[in-house]
């Protein structure tokens, strides 16, 4: 029928109007029926009504569309002649079971309704074909609640008490005691019940039932379940679900029947096994419920050997002609095999590398196929100690998950009381109302941290992923009293030294402690990390601060640092006391003897990190945070800190009064220090180029790039540029040796997107400094914007935290721009980024598109670039010249 | 000699190789003798050497280009011919004076050197030539005295304190006294002086003595004064000095020779008369040094008449051929009228206004003209009270010119204290660290506002032009103890209730009273302005938060406002404390109650405002800042607010700190209040529509239009919108009345210019907050800028203060992309500005030719911005349809 939209696909005898690949249209269940039966393996015969028929239904203000219900009919028609029961048909009715079916496997969706088409009539129909009036009757009263619940909305408790009454009525307790006569008074009283709550009567008709049972499916689409998953999944509300009805096979029609559930291999391991469960005289959802405790699939072997040998053959068929994994539903009726369903089966990391990593040794797929199969999100569960997730808990609060992983440890609430347990061997969590620079040594030194306020980007968050250690951040629900020193969460009070636990995968404070499972890297992570390292354009460096760190990402891969924070080297002990001298001091004098203590220190610091990332460039910035960071906040450690210097309080009061700023994110900070104190980058480059010296001298390849913050100007870099290659210079000349080195800088500043041409010229390398750049682009705090920003998510007023994944509208035009004008001036300029994002896979995938040469990210995160960026080289069809073996 | 640059131009006899029109090549100085020269106004011979031999020079590192010093020679011959005496003749000498002269005046510059071409030969041909050894000798130690100074770099003063000692060892008072001897006496001592100072003999040699003094003048483009000069003043490096070597003529040989300058009108008030000052018997520099007190022109009709007559037809030849008021030097040797220099004369703004319009009606230039000839910043003096200039002044402090105009008042140092001696009619200027919304009824009742602390466009100086109030603001200087109710400055205290004066156009701090001068808008500015508005393109809005700024805006020709802060209005002591009701609320019920409250309110607010520009738009925005800014901030108020409130001062605390923000400017505010509370932008909608509804009533029409600030997503200006429209239809439908309002939003965030087409779509018009898209754009918070802003503008780095005048390489691009996108959808979108930037000329001129509808700038900048639009309309040859007429 030329020009008319065809609604309705049949399946079933081998055949099948659709197929496997027409998800979009028939949803996963119906596309996968339609293919199973086109392979010729069994399954109840039925049709799908397409997810263009549900858009439709909702354009036309929920009618069905013109020829809809008509091919249903016909259809209907079909599975009436292959199976032979008829619809409706009093003497040997056909039972349809009604199935919502999305593109993507959508758990908010509408349930299955089984035993369509039973009314009073068609249940003696079923009796006398059945031979088993018990059975006719339990399917009855099974649909009677199941269609008044799913389809008409009647709350499934009502059913529930009436049944829980005929058992105690009757002194029985398990449903499958019930009399035929109770289940006969349990249909009757469903219906009442039905009568009562929708003040309509149940509807008899069974083309009604289908009906009603087809809107249930379609109105299921924009229900608030539904609704809900989508926006967590990011599924497009244009997708629509599709229905499929499927004549009824009965796995409850005694020991020769039965039903099951299997995996074509093992979904936790990965292990090349069939594993499955299965029970006798059963229908599908007796499975699922878990009342009855399911066997080993092998039992089958034994009892029913002819539908068992079928079964094997089939999952080996299927997964030879879907090449993965499967999760498959099947019912025995007498003996006889048919599939329900099978769809690509959910699996654990581990499993998912394994498994890719060996069908591409069985030749059932490609290198690229099976990097393309990881989600690079989940990498992170192999990277961090787990919660056995068998573990009770008792959960005291829930936080954001800031940094994943679990850790155990006694409560602490100071930093210093964290390094002081720690130097006793004890494991402390470190609990605060929010961390500071200050507290870099408390994180180092507890297995986790927890914060009151701030957001996945805050201080705490940040450091965390940086050190790999697990936190749970912007945790409002713990109220903190420090004086007491104690916290308190939904009436719990916790003190110092209690144990407590933490996930950071999810979020969740646990009191007491938990078991863990300790990560491992699988053969399998190392093979397919290989393939990806071979696929990708992108080069992955990692964001480290000290040698720890820049080992850890060596160790996971990463190509060299692209961003050391020099500034986090200031807050250990034995140089903050320089550092406030430097910030204190009245004169140019005072200050450069300040810095000249300084120096010694960070030079060895730059020897040891750029000795660990030997022959790899290492990308050092220059002193990026305001100066009042530095300084003590409290009138306490301002008094402290004016005995230790020397200085009357006042003057230190003063200072830091003078320091003040309304907005520290937009004030005195970045390269504006560095114009208004050249002697404090001149000794950073110093430092720098000392340390290469020293190395260079021991023949270690060292590559340092000098990476200036927060340019705005051309002039800004042009005359910190010229500053960087005279202090090198003068050091050079001075040690008698020459290293090379660059200078480049941040672009986290729109303006500095705007007029990249006019900046690339001082420049010689770029890096996008994404968390920056988002706060000035939103012009939103990251650290004040947790009060409203899941409310903006929750009201899908942004797709997602634009601190989490590049907002690629607005910071990716800006990236864009930046590239391009950059670029327009040096064609060959290096381009990365460095901020948080450079470890989010859709991050990732953007910035290969917008051609950058690198993306930085914090140890823990550099698998997951890695995978991101060869997937991204994949599906652009822009691979790295040198090409995986398939 | 075709391929060969030509370096020197001669000028003399009623002919020169340059033109009037070659000051680019010529200098001022050179290009207005050429012209006089062609005229055939007498003009002493001379040459000029092009500015493109100064730049060759220091191209060249300090050498003359090829040929110059030859046709300088040809040239010098050239004039001797022309003249009579030869230079370096001992029987006859020709002197000459060798002056500077850039493309514009530049008083950074090297001064004239006279009398070049003395020695002790060629003095004695003076002495015969004038039959006066006085003046050839007298003119002798002035040449010495000057040459080594201005060219041999010898400090003046160790001449004048020889001179000094000579008047006293021969007791005589004047330099007039001098004898014969002593001035023989000083002519050898100063040479004494110079070689003991340079280490090398006075130059005796003319042709030496030019070539130095050509080099002096070269080398003082890039002096320190010259320097500090063009960096004020932005005149570019590159335009180099021509130099002018101009025969000597004498004004000091006796009773019928004499000097002169003068003006072709009033330079103070533009009237049409010839306005100058002579001395009799002296050289040029004495009318400028002041010793002797000259006379009115006029004296010269009588003793020298033909002179007189000369000169009268001279200057009328010269306006006629220069059609503008003119600055003339010139000289009378023996009664011989010589032009030395014209230019076109500096003038008050009143004089400019006046001999502007007056010109159009003598018919000597057009109207265009006329509106190009105006400076658009200098409008200014003419709105706001001035200093009289004659007065002397006790400088207390020099703060940054934040508002201008001039104030005097007796020192308070809180918004309440200003008030109530407001009430008691004193006129107070309140000084204030900083100013907060607060305080803005305090600053309503000062004369004016002294800050220690903040920018040109903090929230001090942002009000205070608001309300076109003089205000100085981050005067650092001041040091303010407000327990002891005193401020100190340079050792000087002043007490609260004190006296002083405020300079808010030049940032002085000045104790005591000083004399006024009030301003007027004359007849000639109203004509100027009329023509103004019959070619500009640009609408020409005020901002404006109450009737009395609406009202002095409209008087001023606003055409509508462009932005009404809502906010200002929720500070007035009535209503602040529903406001912070509204604040504390804990629920949504109890918010509403307190929002209830201020609905009222701000319907009154609204009716005044929307009555007062009838027929005119009217953009109010809503809520914007952050609800931390409607609390008190010190404990005292924070007691005094929980017992107004009957709360605990616990639950005011710690409401105050759940509200703060680490950076206000990047957090909860703007639309992000609206979204989060939805009460209360509709509370603001209903009452906008409701003061619409009642004006339209009374027949008084109306246009409001509902601007949405601080928006990133077009989700946000949709769900705003929505809130807009239904509220509205509400009231309406309520009040059973249509009005028409709009609804729009702010550009004031990155992301919003950079996905435009998307806010478009939900927007009927646009505003650009430049202000805060300066902030986001350079990530520079305007309240903590002071600290380095001044020394980036300083260092170059930035050209001028990007709050200032819009950054058009950076912000300006954003802009362009904004405007783009948003007309690629709606391609008649209205698009304005109402950035404190909307008042500055070169951002009008910007706005223009973006292509913007309108600029909204503070009342007292409106006449300012009508210039200013206007000239951007006549320099790119856009202008209105509607043309004026010449």
């Amino acid at each position: 029928m030329k020009g008319k939209k065809k609604y309705v696909y049949y399946f079933g005898d081998g055949k099948a109007d659709g197929r496997g690949d027409m998800k979009n249209l028939l949803g996963g269940k119906g596309a996968g029926l339609a293919e199973m039966s086109q392979l010729g393996i069994p399954v109840p015969s039925g049709f799908t009504i397409t997810t263009e028929a549900c858009l439709e239904y909702y354009r036309q203000n929920k009618k069905y569309p013109k020829g809809m219900w008509e091919e249903s009919l016909a259809a209907l028609k079909k599975v009436e002649r292959s199976i032979g029961p008829k619809f409706g048909d009093p003497k040997n009715p056909l039972l349809v079971a009604v199935r919502s079916g999305a593109r993507a496997s959508m758990p908010g969706m509408m349930d299955t309704v089984l035993n369509l088409g039973l009314n009073d009539q068609t249940v003696k129909g079923l009796c006398d074909r059945s031979h088993n009036e018990r059975f006719a009757y339990d399917a009855y009263r099974r649909f009677v609640a199941m269609f008044g619940n799913v389809v008409l909305g009647v709350k499934r408790e009502i059913f529930e008490r009436r049944l829980e009454e005929e058992k105690i009525v009757n002194g029985i307790q398990l449903d499958t005691d019930l009399s035929v006569d109770s289940l006969k008074a349990l249909v009757s009283s469903f219906k009442e019940i039905v009568l009562k709550e929708t003040k309509h009567p149940f509807p008899e008709d069974p083309l009604k039932q289908l009906r009603l049972g087809i809107d249930a499916v379609f109105n299921s689409w924009f229900g608030k379940r539904a609704k809900t998953y989508r926006r967590l999944n990011n599924i497009p509300e244009t997708w629509g679900t599709g229905v499929s009805i499927v004549a009824m096979v009965f796995g409850n029609l005694g020991d020769t029947s039965g039903t099951g559930v299997a995996f074509t291999r093992d979904p936790s391991t990965g292990e090349k096994r069939f594993y499955g469960e299965f029970l006798f005289n059963a229908q599908g959802e007796d499975v699922v419920a878990g009342i009855r405790t399911p066997l080993r699939i092998d039992v089958l072997k034994k009892k029913l050997p002819t539908a068992y040998k079928d079964l094997m053959s089939i999952y080996k068929k299927l997964e030879k002609h879907y090449k993965d994994m499967l999760d498959i539903e099947f019912t025995i009726q007498d003996g006889k095999l048919f599939m329900l369903q099978s769809r690509v089966g959910k699996r654990t990391t581990a499993a998912a590398l394994r498994i890719a990593v060996e069908m591409v040794k069985e030749r059932l797929i490609t290198q690229k196929t099976a990097i393309s199969r990881i989600d690079p999100h989940q990498l992170d569960q192999l990277l961090h100690p787990m919660i056995d997730p068998n573990a009770l808990l008792n959960i005291l609060a829930q936080g954001l998950p800031a940094s994943p992983g679990a850790a155990i440890g006694k409560v602490v609430f100071t930093a210093e009381e964290a390094e002081h347990m720690a130097e006793r061997n004890e494991k402390v969590i470190l609990v605060r109302t929010e961390t500071s620079p200050e507290d870099i040594g408390g994180m180092h030194a507890s297995e986790g941290i927890v914060t009151a306020r701030g957001g996945m980007t805050s201080h705490a968050a940040v450091v965390a992923r940086g050190m790999g250690k697990c936190c749970v951040a912007g945790c409002g629900e713990i109220s903190i009293d420090e004086a007491a020193q104690t916290f308190t969460a939904r009436d719990v009070t916790v003190k110092a030294g209690d144990f407590i636990s933490l996930n950071g995968s999810t979020g969740e404070v646990i009191l007491g402690t938990v078991p863990l499972i300790q990560p491992k890297m699988s053969p399998a992570f190392k093979t397919l990390m290989g393939w990806a390292d071979k696929i990708r354009k992108l080069k992955v460096r990692t964001n480290a601060d000290n040698k720890r760190d820049a080992a850890v990402a060596r160790r996971f891969g990463a190509e060299g640092i692209g961003l050391c924070r020099t500034e986090h080297m200031f807050f250990e002990e034995d140089r903050i006391l320089a550092v406030r001298e430097m910030i204190l001091a009245d004169s140019l004098e005072a200050r450069k003897k300040a810095l000249a203590k300084l120096l010694p220190i960070q030079k060895a610091d730059f020897i040891k990190i750029l000795k660990e990332m030997e022959d790899l460039p290492v990308t050092i910035r220059l002193l990026d945070p305001p100066l009042h960071e530095f300084l003590p906040q409290t009138e306490k450690d301002l008094k402290v800190l004016s005995r230790e210097m020397g200085v009357p309080i006042s003057v230190v009061k003063s200072k830091v009064n003078s320091l003040h700023e309304f907005n520290p994110m937009l004030g005195h900070r970045g390269c504006r220090l560095g114009i208004s104190y050249p002697e404090i980058y001149e000794m950073q480059v110093e430092a720098i180029i000392e340390a290469a010296c020293t190395l260079s001298q021991k023949k270690i390849k060292v590559t340092p790039e000098i990476m200036i913050p927060l340019v705005a100007t051309r002039e800004e870099l042009g005359k910190l540029r010229t500053l960087c290659i005279e202090t090198a210079q003068t050091v050079m000349t001075r040690r008698k040796k020459k290293v090379s080195y660059t200078v480049g800088t941040m672009i986290e500043l729109p303006r500095a997107a705007l007029v990249a041409d006019q900046i690339a010229a001082e420049a010689d390398f770029f890096s996008f400094g994404t968390n920056d750049l988002t706060q000035t682009v939103f012009g939103l705090s990251r650290d004040d914007a947790g009060k409203f920003l899941p409310d903006y998510v929750e009201k899908k007023i942004l797709p997602q935290d634009p601190f989490v994944a590049i907002d690629q509208e607005g910071v990716g035009l800006l990236m864009e721009i930046g590239v391009q004008k950059g670029r327009s001036v040096k064609p060959t300029l290096k381009i990365g980024i460095c901020g948080e994002h450079g470890g989010e896979p859709n991050s990732v995938a953007f910035c290969h598109k917008l051609g950058l040469n690198y993306v930085s990210c914090s140890p823990y995160r550099v698998p997951i670039a890695r995978l991101a960026a060869a997937q991204a080289a994949i599906s652009s069809g822009n691979e790295a010249g040198h090409r995986a073996t398939v």
